[in-house]
């Protein structure tokens, strides 16, 4: 629960600020798209160098800066804005933890219209897009989330690939369902030189896996399968199964329908291994897997964040005899590791 | 500055939760527009009876309550929602204190929209929108904030009321400019039973404010002057003329022409009674008048937060001896006193 307003007195400062928090997304993803963060890492460090630099007025940059000062994306001693260390790392382009990307997916304007249909969801109980739980085929949304979001995904995937062993190099075949930008694979391919990866998604979204294959050399031991996750014949005889944010997708019928198809592709003893946002049992905690629910209300017809005790009996269904949970540290995912 | 991530390493959960912030926006509108508070406050605590008692799906609304857990407006007890003190107070249709109106304002399309395109903005260097400064006679988008915004602006109208010694009962003449929902100069009439105001707005905003003078019974000593603040026939002979949250829509020249026309109709001795957002000089702090800025950029031509110094010096050319600034005790706002 939040804490109390100043001095513990009831304000409505806070519900002020929340119903204008929408800035805060508006101001960074600007911030972002105008590149502000490289330029300044270059020297660009005063309002009138910025805005020359990023090819905008002085007033807008100089608003936009204090903004994100304030916002703490920035510091500001006297003229000069610096970059933050978060700021250096995350926002500026040179740095090989780039994330800036982010803003293309977590601000798509599909997910600002869904969510700004809210009190209509709510009403109906799950999306009212068109289309549906955005998983059409060649859905140009993601590869906008490919091109996006593997940077996020990096600690995650390493996260992985290490749970699972990869480091010890035992010739393994994997297969990484919806794989997006292909980062879970690859990173476990990257760890493990004897790792056979096999890529599924729709075939517009496994191009920006290929670029990412490529780039980490690892293309030779990468293939990829374009399809459903519903539909396409997987093949078999894997050793892991990769289950990365799918399975929020769907209601608790459709993922052990999935999760099936997942266990009959494994070798005996194989894994499925699920990232997840994972809930408490009480729902309102930890607040982002909680707060993630809202999201699936927003975008699907009806998906959830579940609890690990939901998750367990998707797979328990679906065949598995062993379901471990392991949060990532830091990170506000958790990882199922189920045995066949 | 914000905190540095946990631990004090690096990480990018807040850019990342910045990027989504605008989902708290949407889900505090939603559960506004959807009198959730209300219902809850009136016993309706548990998901299906809160479906029921809103008319909406019992999914959507536990996850929509769910959400208003994790953001501290609701606590959860089992399967029971309470409402928090705070929105007991103001998100509670049936308390004196209600607030959730301003959702309204704040939460606007044109507000959205606006900041939807602060990239360009940022370029150009002032708002996009056609409508310019939203300036426009007539503009109904004033009418929402009359509407919405009376309730946020009364613990800074009755300390204006205080500081010009309303409780004393002088006679007196006050003209409320850019009057909105009129609560400032309603707030004087109230406790002053010797004051006479005069509210100046356009006609359809004025109408809301007019409710208010009869809601308070104070309608025999309240009058309005239709037009505009920058032609209006204001009369003369004022002890007291209130610019409240006006002076941030235009820049320097049209703030000292505005302020001149007030000092024409103050009587010797009168004063300009000003609230505004009021960053310190390094325009970085403190968080809500500095952040105000990012606002007035999107919204308007060239409106801005201005510091006490820029403030003072537009009242000084426009004729006034001395200025002096009056924080108000835990709100962002500043009242500023100019004497003719």
């Amino acid at each position: 629960m939040a804490t109390a307003s100043q001095g513990g007195k009831p304000s409505p400062e806070r519900i002020f600020s929340t119903l204008i928090a929408y800035q805060q997304s508006e101001a960074l993803k600007a911030a972002i798209n105008l590149d502000i963060f490289t330029k300044i890492g270059e020297g660009a460090e005063e309002a009138g160098a910025l805005a020359k630099a990023i090819g905008a007025s002085e007033r807008g940059t100089r608003i936009l800066a204090d903004y994100m000062t304030v916002q703490g994306f920035l510091t500001k001693e006297g003229t000069h804005y610096k970059l933050t260390p978060e700021s250096a790392i995350f926002l500026d382009k040179r740095s090989p933890a780039y994330m800036g990307a982010m803003a293309g997916f977590l601000g798509a304007p599909h997910h600002r219209e869904n969510l700004a249909n809210l009190t209509e969801i709510v009403r109906k109980g799950s999306t009212i897009a068109g289309e549906g739980s955005n998983l059409a085929p060649h859905d140009e949304f993601w590869v906008e989330f490919a091109r996006s979001m593997g940077g996020l995904a990096t600690s995650s995937a390493m996260f992985i690939a290490g749970l699972i062993g990869s480091a010890e190099g035992k010739p393994v075949k994997v297969l990484d369902i919806a794989a997006g930008h292909g980062m879970f694979g690859l990173s476990i391919a990257r760890m493990n030189p004897n790792a056979q990866i096999v890529a599924l998604d729709w075939p517009n979204v496994l191009a920006v896996a290929e670029e990412n294959a490529k780039k980490f050399g690892v293309s030779e031991r990468w293939s990829k399968k374009a399809g459903s996750a519903f539909e396409a014949e997987y093949g078999d005889g894997y050793d892991y199964i990769l289950l990365t944010n799918i399975l929020h997708h769907f209601d608790h019928g459709g993922c052990v329908k999935l999760v099936k198809r997942v266990h009959a592709a494994l070798k005996p003893g194989g894994k499925a291994v699920t990232l997840e946002f994972v809930p408490n049992p009480d729902r309102v905690s930890p607040p982002v897997p909680a707060a993630f629910s809202l999201v699936m209300l927003a975008n699907t017809d009806s998906g959830d964040a579940y609890t690990f005790k939901e998750l367990e009996k998707i797979f328990s269904e679906a065949g598995f005899s062993k379901t471990d949970a392991h949060p990532i540290p830091e990170m506000p995912q958790t990882v199922l590791v189920s045995e066949k």
